[in-house]
């Protein structure tokens, strides 16, 4: 097999390089074998590591390291850079190297030119015994410029002391990301977790009934791919009014406008549920006939609704004295392998707290900064997407098999 | 028909408590008269309105007028509330009063009482003579409730000066409303703006492509659903990526995951279009063979690409001139009926501030700040959907029919 | 004085024309008669009116005028448009006037010509008998521009139908707007609360203490401008936390950075105070010497703390059941004038539910979701501004007199 | 000096454990040998280090270890966990240990005994010879808790997969920091900079204007704190409606109400410069007396505006091609140190996009959005700061000394 001796300089140990280049070396099929590792005693004296790589193609080798040149490893016998003419104006020849925005040289002649005006997104010209960082519409026809990654060298930035106050600012959540492998994956969980034998716990805020998405949640629980339901007053309150009167704070599910003396709907709901006694009497009496609550009722899914400061009424099942109510989830969590949080700030947050690492946790809200505050609360674990709630249950559901379909 | 003359008082015209009113009678099916009107010639002077309204029966006129008492309306002449017992604790008499943060005086023999600490959402109890607003949960058995919405009267706010310092805070946009009615309605509007021969113009940002609604898009091109396109030099850039490499800025759309050497994709992407000459010619040379774009190429709908100096490359179709791209999307804009703004700030603005208030705007954002800034920069006749741009379009094109299902 | 007959069409009143014209009049100094009004019986009849307008100087009549045809107001009697040519390319006359994205018409040689291509912020040039708009840096030198606002009309928009589906996206809150007035009205009403002999209630979330800004608060609890506190747990704990440890979570309100064991101090600071038994019996041993609980304590500011599931300890003072800490809260606000909510989503929306609309409210939060909540869930009268909250209260205390300065 | 030996098994290396353990033992004042260390050849082989760690105290060797513990370290020779007695019900002893939510084992009699029910922020109980994890609120008098970090044993996370689709949401911003030490940061950094001879770019958005913040950033300028100057066409031009008119957009920054006529301000401060030709001479005419560009002219701080499709106008400066005015800017990079990228989404990624990693970025904006795109297009040195922009360049300029009172 191909083999190369590469060496990597510096803090490679607590800045976490050489971790992310062993790693990287693996991830991509390669194998290694640390020859040397001389680990600094202080923050300021520098490691050094001397890895021999081996890979199965040398096409493969040259891949990943120029990969891994991105983390600072250099190699010790090193090709000059090799140069081709851009084809024309504005165009780079097709093989051109791209530039990232970290401090770079190239080898001409057996000797290293320090890119100047470096600058992500470009080609490397040369000229003059210079090399700069060149934007692709101001490549001239002719001009030389570096292609592939032979020749070129990064320089891998030293992490700054990990105590320093901006650390937190490193990378985050994005509603830019693709939404399809994100619904895959959470189906993948979902059936998984059902296989071993362990819960799916689904904490849920209100918004999932205002924006339109009981239908889906109430499929999910019918089909039993939901097992335990967390929720406050609002979530099963909403859910019970769209029930009985179309209609969620008031507002029309089915054409999206306010309905005339709407705003009493949740009470006069309230109020019914209360005369009764509770919900389950209600779906037993037949004056609750459909919604995630019914499901729960009838697919036998145990609810635990812990009441808060903003509630109305509350439901008769909402327990209102908050210690009470983290004792009553406390007692459903040692069966749970997967927690899906829903468009709610306050429960994620409060669930999140009694959950153990080993329960895998899914947080969905349109609000990055919920997923935040999970997250820096101390559930690790969590997994955060950045996306409409509704839309989201609305696909989950739709992507979930027929729960007979799977054998769990 | 019943009928009854009530009176309203205060700032009716200038606080715009008179049409509110007149608004309310009409759209739910009574009629009115105005029988007498003062209009106060300053801003201190009060004005009075007395009104005889009809209604079909008189339950609705009850209803009509009931809805109407919110807004200040006083009935002349009005009988006494009707009481009724708490059946159990905890739980009020079913057609209970639900009560308002409003000031509110109910009518007990002959005389009115204010309604002490009044607060939204609850009933309202009489008691050794006096009337006050009670939280649900703290009803007593027996106690006596006002039910049904005779006798009782509530005080209209008036509105405060409109130069307020603090006006900006009245009504805004919200992610939690239901999105199947919204989606029918923009179906709607699409299927009108084209039988009315006009054209439906998007104007798009690259995160649909990021976040996976590419698919979507083109199928609403290929079925003739959109007339043009504008966008910048992302959208068709990481469109054309992900036809290319099958990723979006280097991360796969397929499972989410970066690719080795994926953030050099959109570069080389660009260099291929641009050594080729045009998105147009990469199409006829079968380089490009799907995408947003080659649907635009193959279906003949004409888009505007406009440079920004956030851009790589850029494509050759772009227009690096900001004054020569406006006056390019200008060029477009007389046949257009109904623009779709999707998942972009700037353009969404831009766009905006070359439309006629007769085009019809939808702007869709998972960021409630980009909505704002379009209605605060001008464009007051946009409606705005808060959700994630790339679920809405994969919605919103599979709520859209077969094209040769629709006479257009 | 000066005056001048004008006429407005339309749906006057219902769509609010009438009341936005009036109100404009007055506001800007002028007065009116109304002479003649027809208000249409049904949603399609148009109503007419026409009045007479007087001003203080003709100037200010006109621009009166030239502002209220922005609503839809035609003059009787109306004079050919004045039009001067660009004095150089790329240059407008310095009087041209602006269009807006209305339809719009200019009146050249007594006929009145369609402005084409209507466009926001244009002027209009007109030539070879047809007028346009035309941006700014497209004219021509010598291209006939029109001056003024003589011969030129605006038709008004027709609100549609107020039950539309979209129509929530009318207006809304902005980061955008300047702070300082915003500043200036808040110390502004808490000094009239405080002349009125009426309280100012703080009702707070924890960022405040995390973001840095409890001696801010401290401050103004112990000059005297907030007489009472409504918060849950995380407020006392944190600023308690701090007291004790100068970490709040565990980061060094000092220099930003997380401290060893800083995660435990919360539990250890709850432990204390649980051991002593109360907050108050902290600071009589002197256990707690500074921070918003010890200022609160000492300055008799009495403090309401509601529980939530999220809580750990709690602290005694905390009421874990949730209808008790409704009911501790509504015992305190008959007194209320003001309320000023900061930083806390949950806490607002509770505490608005129990107010009735006579108390001022002031909500901020560098979250825009947070205030459209509070809105959509009635509390209508609330102001909000979106901001950083730490930075405010920091804002606010410096601006707020000391107490002894003001006769309150 | 004390020591003690300690050992680190699992993907030590790749998972980034070794690391972080070296890392904190430095960061807390130990030092390390590493006795042996065997590192594994594949993704699943384990790794396995011996490691003494030596401290100034045996107590600080103690704090030490039991803060690596949670890295998965485990002390070779251990003692039985230490119990006491809570003293009385709902408290623990003073010492009590801390829970996370990872696995934990405690040791009791020679055995260890995994704790059950793990959760964040409890004690552990010991009874019966079992161990659970207690909430405080749930601890009876007399109950035999872990006190000390003696005999408690965590097991440290192992790192999944890193390509795995969800791995972005382990960390982000968030406005709940502390300010205080952030702005001091800045200060620090602007005074560094000087003093390297570098330079000070700042790249701002409309809103320092509109919020009004323009007199913080005019003092910035004039005492020579800001070098350089990059903005689009709305900056400037509101900064001259500000100075020409007082009016923001039309709205008034000293009361914060809308002007008459004022949405016109900003088209006829456009026209005023362009007849006058350029900003500088407007300046030179004395028609242009205050504000940030009047400081810029003045102080002779270079300016590049660059114009994007949603600009009226533009003012005489700006560059409206965006491939010029990007060529623009990269001309002035070579000497900038440091870059303030302040409330502005579109100039902030673009200028990122030219910076190599050796200049300082620190990104301010209202919206974690903003930043977390400047991370995600490559800037990867930026530090976040999620703020209201125009309240930070407020205290940023109060922070900032007389210019001549530090030596740069």
């Amino acid at each position: 097999m191909p083999s190369e001796v590469v060496e990597l300089k510096g803090h490679i140990v607590d800045s976490l390089g050489l971790p992310r280049v062993l790693d990287a070396i693996l991830a991509q099929g390669g194998t290694f074998e640390i020859e040397e590792i001389e680990i600094g005693k202080t923050r300021s004296e520098q490691s050094c590591a001397r890895i021999t790589i081996e890979a199965p193609t040398a096409e493969k080798l040259e891949t990943l390291i120029a990969y891994i040149e991105k983390e600072g490893v250099r190699r010790l016998d090193q090709e000059d850079a090799r140069l081709e003419p851009a084809p024309k104006d504005g165009v780079f020849p097709d093989e051109f190297y791209c530039t990232t925005n970290l401090p770079t040289n190239v080898r001409i002649s057996g000797a290293w030119l320090p890119v100047e005006r470096i600058e992500m997104d470009c080609g490397i010209a040369v000229e003059d015994g210079r090399a700069y960082a060149a934007p692709m519409n101001r490549a001239r026809r002719g001009q030389m410029i570096v292609v592939g990654h032979t020749g070129v060298r990064v320089d891998a930035p030293e992490r700054e002391d990990s105590h320093d106050v901006f650390e937190f600012m490193t990378s985050t959540a994005s509603s830019e990301k693709p939404k399809a492998p994100i619904i895959s994956e959470v189906v993948r969980r979902i059936i998984e977790t059902k296989q071993q034998g362990k819960k799916v716990l689904l904490v849920a805020g209100p918004a999932i009934v205002h924006a339109g998405a009981s239908a889906s949640v109430e499929r999910m629980i019918r089909q039993g791919w939901i097992d335990l339901l967390f929720a406050g007053n609002a979530l099963p309150l909403h859910d019970i009014e769209a029930a009985l009167y179309g209609t969620a704070l008031g507002i029309s599910l089915e054409d999206g406008k306010p309905t005339p003396h709407g705003h009493e709907h949740h009470l006069r709901a309230l109020n019914t549920v209360r005369r009764i006694g509770s919900i389950a009497e209600a779906v037993r009496q037949g004056v609750l006939t459909k919604g995630i609550m019914h499901a729960c009722v009838t697919s036998g899914v145990p609810f635990v609704l812990a009441g808060s400061i903003r509630d109305d009424g509350p439901l008769p099942e909402v327990i209102t004295d908050v210690l009470q109510a983290q004792d009553a989830m406390r007692a459903h969590i040692p069966d749970v392998g997967l927690a899906l949080m829903v468009a709610t700030a306050l429960h994620s947050v409060a669930v999140g707290n009694l959950l153990p690492t080993s329960v895998e946790v899914v947080c969905v809200d349109i609000n990055q900064v919920t997923v935040t505050k999970l997250l820096d609360r101390g559930t690790h674990q969590a997994v955060g997407v950045v996306t409409d709630a509704a839309l989201f249950m609305h696909e989950l559901s739709a992507a979930l098999p027929e729960h007979e379909e799977v054998a769990v």
